[in-house]
């Protein structure tokens, strides 16, 4: 196959296409009537408060169009995502021209009055969002906050191998981290199994009042730049239209064979090794057949355009003018009819059906979604014959799980860690899929490197990565789970807040269908750090997830093998939400077996009778917990509470499903206050002994009747090289610290309490002390089990 | 100046340095006794918990060491950097072998005994970190959490004309997102006026469990992707000792000589262009010189080397003499007398004094730290004659109070932003220092393209490289502020997190002096984010600082230009905190004239009384406010609450210092209870209209004696395409919704107003209904002022 050159016709019809894209583009960011220019432009045309994003829309559409030409030639299965979302009339523009739009919102129907209504309402309170949001047929990355176009890409062609995902990159997010990392996506694709990504990297040249790095470097540089990527850089450069449009149709469909060519060699060969993969270096003007000039100050080709260029225009007439002038340059008689419909020549430019990329069912993922195949998750149980008597890694049993559910769903379902999987005890999962890696092998990896070209282990030591991935499988209809080192999920704070929001958002939008949860377990976790130190330590990922919608987030605290197995199960069939999942890898105080388990987690939040002795009376002191060693220690603080103070009444009441402590109207899982009271009692001392900060539980709960009597102990930001149990005193979560709350707080202990205070404070400076002698815990301590 | 190659003696003194090196970071991880193996290795030498990263450890010190020849032969100025952090007996053992741990602790000294004590303490708790945190001398980066070390690395050159930053990078760390585009930090280095960086990417090809992408590429793709950054890579690979200190002494001189040239010839024309500058790729086995192979596996040159290659040495006796072998292979008895010091023919290759890259004072800023020479604040006042009836630009005095800040600090004062300091309205900068820009350069960057090589205000879209090389300056002695749009701040959460951590851990090391304050302008606030949509609205940063130490953190809402320019006078003037700042940029009401607002400022939280009618008497109502929209919305409340119900008693209440809020115990800043009592009352209701997330109040003030009675509002994650007071509305933090929770919590009003939260609820949907018709607020609505 080699290239048709495009006619002088067909660059025409093009053209005009484009022209309607950027009439579009430009009357939406102005117009709230007279869409056609009947008539001649007045200020009571414009809208009062000029927003939007000029300058990268025409680039956004002359692509998307290129695409379309492509699509009808090739019959291609391809998707769009913009980089700069922000450019959103450059995609809406094409997506309103190929009818996706108004078949969906029929108030914006293919004539003057839809017109008008999608003039009016774009960037309009109540109206169509500024960026490629939820709402935007064809979308499934918003471009809002920048910096994931790429890895999103990725995440969709992974398993899709028909699939093709033009990305355009904007030049400003090249600058960004995530992007310039995620370049390097190209060593996990693999062109058998997977589709193609073409990014297409738009250096129009400016940001919003700076010039952008890439476009300020030499060509020599920049080519290198992209070859050391691994990609093979075809550069379209210029900024006359016509000249222009030849030369993208010749480099797009040199890529578009290139990809072919490609695919056919590995799939007919078999042999997948890591190409060349093609991109489009697309040079043009920002702004592009804007105002050249305004007031004497360039704008076509410079930041001057970024947002909108022509201001003031309802009050200034030689800006009215300039405006109507730029409008009917691109003569829209020419191309809408009387009725404001697009010409049928010009329509017939677009693909059909769903071949438009406004319609391809992978924007739209929940419609291809299908549930994952699942074992029975009680086949990986382990025995707890006796509660708090046994030790096990709580994950491992999970990578078996974890293991099969891959085995049953080889085509639809990936497992993402930043290097950690095996360090996260998941490496079972290996068994039957090793890591994705299309780089360069050593023999030394056949001696346990698990390493494979068809792997579906995905393992990049950038967090942005995985996740932009990940949320880019999931929004094609895949599945995927993802385990981190609590510390730095930190990392992806800012992708998690996005994700969340782009999910709330969709929910609103009835033609989305659902699509898998986002499954993050964290592990390693702030307890189990005492070696890595300070930096290591950070719970507070939970208090940046609470802050984001209760219709998308979800936190688990299992504190044992088998209720992560049962909370596992359920987050892996969940769609809409954000799973956190909280739980340690290594090896910890088994508690509940299977049926005890799913008890639990089905409730959320629980007492647990063998460990209380209220009897079903009215306790002293309830002593709660949420988190695997926060639970060991505040049973151990219950044993002895009991032994120093037989009478005293102790309820123990855990906490798997964090969102049972907030108010049911806050929260769907929230607990109603009758049950929290009575779990908690209306006046009767709480001991909390939680895995994060104390705060957030004081946050969730601070409405509650008995909130005053809430004594919360969590991680505060205490600690450098310790013990596990040490660090623990350091932050006050151990078991002496607790039986010292209980004291302070239960009346009938003040008293006679005293002595049994000394007696922990002894037990903590002798803790500390063998721990500052042989680097070890106490082994008494250590391997402390539940004695009744 | 030409290269001198290594004689084959100086070669054999240099080895013998290393190994040394090599002895003592296997000896941190293994030995409790016995540290000069002048006896057989018995397992009771051994500690009982093997911690710490073998892996990267002998390529920080071979690196380390060569820099040093360097600093001797050509009188450098130089510091260093460590990416991989966690190879901290990497860099801990050549900075004990040049004395300088022993200076500083002398229980380490430079003898067996010290030498035990360094060795038994390594990784142990109480004792010595795992990383390169604040207590290791020559440090300001512990390479804890990954991808940072370049940005700060060019933090420390900027403005250091004599100073060499040698860092080494991880192949790790190298996949991160803020490593990758950190390398492009070359086009903001000026060679006149900026020290020069000189990165060792140390291609040890290993992660935890993995191979490093950059180790598996071609090497035409790795040199053609620094090429493409901008940089020229010399090539180190091997793995024979000898030859590679050759090969080392041979492309670090090359290096050094060639920054000299490119330095010379720059500070000679006085022509600064961007040049190729040189770095140093160093391909060297993981855990060189290590054990090769355990149990049959291979460990040097795998990743099995990664942390502690050979374990449970206590209990296998196969391991101990293994382990022994290891060690005594680097003949520690050639290298120590029989006191345990080094002897004087190695000890001579160190150099001396400060010129010791571990008591180099850059790396330790604040001896370096002079004041700013600060104008007065007060000059750049606006005037206000009457509270809450003009308006102004927030920012735009502050940007004229930092230009001149500039003009009188233009060789430690920088100011950085993500591309937005013109449009968070600090442009007026511009007038005294440009953006530094060393790209190429357009004829139309003449018309306002504000760029200069030798400009100093920062402008990359990245915030992880800016936050970078802001910590970088700061650590190294200078000031500095940032701002940035408040919804994409949680892009550097994480690095927030580590620098807290950071600055808490530093003010408990004797040694090191106070820093200058990270100062951060949190702009473009939600409540503005109207236009741009929901992706851009999320006030949750500060969520994210209240988990980190009070020693370190403090915030700060000023209303309005006059509080703004007070507050960040003193955070100029503050060392060793994160101070964070959140004042949108857009025309706001204006409140206080300087007096009131220094008085203001000063307390953190008062009493307006020119806005309260309690005069002196306990009110019926608290109605507070922090942030510049929610106090205005605030007031408009109060006014209405005052004409519908004359006899009502409000008191209105301003908080600047969010920490006020905070119990006295928990933070310096704290009012005591009495004083919260004082202002809030014991038992009235109380309204707080705030800027962020409602429950971050309850989460400060859940114990205070009047939280039962506290009502917060805040923003809580509803908003599109809004107006500012449609998104007010939705969120319930405007004037009619604070009049319905008033009346809803005033018992007298209970009754009597109900008529008016009817009206209010009909203001509201009038509100809404202009928006919705014409894209803006209403205009009563938007030209509010204070009318009394």
């Amino acid at each position: 196959m080699t290239n048709t050159p495009l006619s002088m016709q067909e660059t025409e019809v093009l053209n005009a296409y484009w022209r309607a894209c950027n009439y579009l583009a430009a009357g939406m960011i102005y117009l709230r009537d007279n869409p056609l220019l009947k008539e001649p432009l007045k200020p009571e045309h414009i809208k009062q408060r000029l927003l939007g994003h000029w300058g990268a829309s025409p680039g956004l559409s002359f692509t998307y169009i290129h695409l379309n030409r492509l699509i009808n030639r090739y019959d291609l299965n391809a998707i769009f995502l913009a980089g700069p979302g922000h450019g959103a009339p450059g995609v809406l523009a094409p997506v309103y021209l190929e009818g996706t739009y108004s078949e969906i919102y029929p108030n914006k129907s293919e004539d003057e009055e839809g017109l008008l209504n999608f003039f009016k309402e774009f960037s309009f309170p109540g109206g169509i969002g500024s960026h490629c949001t939820p709402e935007t047929p064809g979308s499934i990355h918003e471009g809002g906050e920048l910096g994931y176009s790429i890895s999103h890409a990725f995440g969709a062609a992974y398993d899709n191998p028909d699939l093709l995902v033009a990305v355009v990159v904007g030049d400003g997010e090249s600058e960004t981290a995530p992007l310039a990392t995620s370049w390097h996506s190209n060593k996990f694709l693999n062109p058998i199994r997977d589709g193609a990504v073409l990014p297409i990297l738009h250096l129009n040249g400016y940001k919003i009042n700076n010039p952008t790095l890439l476009s300020r470097i030499s060509h020599e540089e920049l080519e290198s730049l992209f070859k050391g990527y691994g990609w093979q850089p075809f550069f379209v450069e210029g900024s006359d239209p016509m000249e222009m449009h030849g030369k993208m149709a010749d480099a797009m469909e040199a890529c578009v064979l290139e990809i072919r060519r490609i695919q056919q060699e590995a799939r007919g060969s078999g042999k997948a090794v890591r190409p060349r993969w093609p991109m489009i270096v697309l040079r043009s003007p920002k702004g592009w057949t804007g105002p050249r000039e305004v007031d004497g100050h360039k704008v076509e080709g410079f930041w001057r355009s970024h947002q909108v260029p022509l201001s003031g225009v309802r009050e200034n007439p030689a800006h009215l003018a300039q405006l109507e002038a730029w409008l009917r340059g691109y003569r829209p008689e020419e191309l809408f009819d009387a009725n404001g419909s697009l010409l049928p020549e010009l329509k017939a430019l677009a693909p059909q059906g769903q071949r438009r990329m406004s319609a391809n069912l992978h924007a739209n993922g929940g419609r291809l979604r299908k549930a994952l195949c699942m074992p029975d998750f009680r086949n990986y149980r382990i025995e707890v014959t006796k509660p708090g008597t046994t030790s096990a890694e709580n994950t491992r049993p999970l990578g078996k799980f974890l293991r099969d559910i891959m085995q049953e769903n080889m085509q639809n379902f990936r497992v993402f860690g930043p290097d950690e999987n095996t360090s996260n005890k998941l490496d079972d999962i290996y068994q039957v899929s090793k890591k994705t890696w299309l780089a360069d092998y050593l023999p030394e990896d056949a001696d346990g490197g698990q390493l494979a070209v068809d792997g579906r282990v995905m393992e990049m030591l950038s967090e942005h990565t995985l996740e932009g991935w990940l949320e880019g499988y999931l929004l094609t209809g895949r599945h995927g789970f993802f385990s981190t080192y609590e510390a730095f999920v930190h990392v992806i704070d800012s992708m998690f807040n996005q994700h969340a929001k782009w999910l709330e958002m969709s929910k609103a939008v009835a033609w989305r269908a659902p699509i898998s949860s986002l499954n993050l377990l964290i592990t390693s976790t702030v307890w189990r750090q005492d070696h890595n130190g300070f930096t290591h330590q950070d719970p507070g990922f939970l208090d940046v997830v609470v802050n984001k919608s209760p219709a998308v987030t979800r936190i688990y605290l299992p504190p044992d093998v088998n209720t992560l197995l049962a909370i596992s199960d359920h987050c892996l069939q969940s769609t809409d939400y954000i799973n956190v999942i909280v739980c340690d890898k290594q090896k910890h105080l088994q508690f509940l077996d299977m049926d005890a388990a799913i008890k639990h987690c089905t409730k959320g939040i629980g007492i647990w009778e063998w460990a209380s002795n209220d009897n079903g009376v009215e306790p002293d002191l309830v002593m709660a917990c949420a988190g695997d060693i926060p639970t060991k220690e505040a049973l151990a603080a219950t044993v002895m509470l009991r032994e120093h103070f037989p009478d005293l009444k102790v309820r123990f009441v855990n906490v798997v499903d964090l969102y049972k402590l907030t108010p049911a109207a806050e929260h769907p899982h929230g607990l109603s206050d009758n049950d929290f009271d009575s779990l908690f009692t209306l006046d009767k001392p709480i001991l909390f002994n939680f895995h994060g900060y104390p705060w957030l539980i004081h946050r969730l709960a601070y409405r509650r009747n008995n909130h005053k009597n809430l004594h919360v102990r969590g991680y505060k930001e205490k600690g450098s090289i310790n013990t596990p149990l040490e660090l623990a005193i350091q932050n006050e979560i151990d078991r002496f610290s607790l039986v010292i709350d209980a004291i302070d707080r239960v009346p009938s202990l003040k008293v006679a309490g005293a002595h049994v205070k000394e007696k922990m404070r002894d037990m903590q400076i002798e803790c500390r002390n063998y721990a500052y002698e042989y680097g070890a815990d106490l082994p008494a301590a250590d391997s402390w089990v539940w004695p009744y």
